[in-house]
């Protein structure tokens, strides 16, 4: 028995309990992140998050999911943790480098009155070849191609940002029956380990409207790796611009998105909603 | 701008954000409620509860919907209140009088190691006459009735615990498609103010199992006024006995309701999670 302190953030309403592991110790996160998340009898979250030193970055980020298992990177948390290490003092720095199960990750601070308001990260490189993301499709890359999928014809785009997308443009994605379309593209055997799912319309040549259906979680207030693949996907069918800002409005919010051969990176909100403190 | 300390409470999954309002003021409590119920970008709740000073009791309690709207009262809330008041010591006794839009309701403590872990609450009288439920029907009460109602021939116990309950009685309630049936008892016009509606398995003369369709919200983890119309049902019917503790199985955990002509005692745990801090 003892009290830990933490603080509940979210980023585009994807939302976790943070807890300070420079001075607090978490002997067993997987059965706190279950207890916590719990959102009638718990603290209520998408998780837990242990902000932790780290000898290699500024800080190390472990991620636990509602059912306790560890995750190995997200981009509304990462964007947390960089504005937890900053706002607190444990490294006031605005450019933070956080290790993470997928490597260390490279965050920018934009502040407000001496607080972090939003964060950009660099997720890395988009990889476009089928096999890599995967998906059992020949060719060099899938843009805009036309395949048989979740039980009929679709036009589709496929993008690796570390986890598997497929991304689809059309109409309004609010009057989309995703509960339905989400799990076919999921679970359809063209993705040996399952796919995230991005429906689009395009708005104008740099907004995107999206909604995604997530392997194993179905719909999401926000994928930052979905918004990410959406803006490749749309700079690559010439809706959009490599170089240039998209932003992409999903259910929990904004983020914007700025797509190069080189990387791309991601800029979106982080909000504190308050500080607690629990007996554990 | 200022900071609010909260804490966070639930009564069997029902889970409010209490205020202590004998030493700090809220201006707009509606406008709180709607921010703070929110599960993803908020504290996350199904409302906020004010504990303030009281000229006639022990305390007076006020709660706000998730969408703003004031409550009268609150079975469930009410036992978190009344724990609050003992915990705290702004009223440290084992019979508690807390005032509510309902009138003063009488609270009993059960204390484990200085603090209280249960409380009983006084939740009044059954009321059994049609008109007074109200219930369009012909009669002196409503009980154990082949009725036309949600669109089919059902048998019901109607009986008010301040709000109008419809009860039946069948088998395993975890089986029935509540989102269809629900709905259309609530709005049957045998019911001109709506209806809440019970679903209740008799597992044995002291033990029920119910689910719940409460008229504006749906299906919801526990209804306190719903147990009580159950097992006030249940002795009618002659399911069970008056003046005998009867635990009633909700969805959110249990309820022991004792049932007599002149009142309707609920005993039911009240759940410190957290404590808070937010700025407003």
């Amino acid at each position: 028995m003892g009290t830990l302190k933490f603080t509940k953030m979210h980023g585009c309403g994807n939302d976790y309990v943070y807890f300070d592991c420079f001075s607090q110790n978490i002997e067993d996160p997987e059965t706190l992140s279950i207890r916590l998340s719990d959102r009638h009898k718990g603290v209520g979250g998408d998780g837990i998050i242990m902000v932790c030193p780290s000898d290699i970055a500024d800080g190390r980020m472990r991620i636990f999911n509602a059912d306790g298992s560890e995750a190995m990177m997200c981009g509304n948390g990462i964007r947390c943790v960089a504005k937890f290490l900053y706002d607190t003092g444990l490294a006031h720095k605005k450019h933070l480098e956080i290790d993470t199960l997928s490597g260390v990750k490279y965050c920018d601070i934009i502040e407000k009155n001496g607080e972090a308001v939003a964060v950009t990260v660099d997720m890395g490189r988009a990889e476009l070849v089928p096999g890599r993301i995967p998906v059992s499709l020949p060719g060099e890359r899938i843009v805009g191609e036309t395949v048989s999928v979740a039980g009929g014809e679709y036009e589709v785009t496929c993008v690796s940002m570390g986890n598997p997308h497929c991304v689809l443009f059309g109409g309004d994605p609010m009057e989309l029956d995703l509960e339905t379309v989400g799990p076919r593209f999921e679970k359809d055997p063209i993705f040996p380990q399952g796919v995230n799912t991005e429906f689009i319309e395009v708005i104008d040549s740099h907004t995107l409207k999206m909604r995604v259906w997530e392997r194993g979680s179905g719909e999401t207030m926000a994928c930052g790796t979905g918004a990410c693949a959406a803006a490749v996907a749309a700079c690559l069918n010439g809706y959009c611009k490599m170089g240039e800002d998209i932003t992409v409005h999903l259910r929990g919010g904004d983020l914007v998105i700025n797509y190069t051969d080189e990387r791309v990176r991601m800029t979106g909100e982080a909000v504190k909603v308050f500080d607690g403190e629990i007996e554990v």
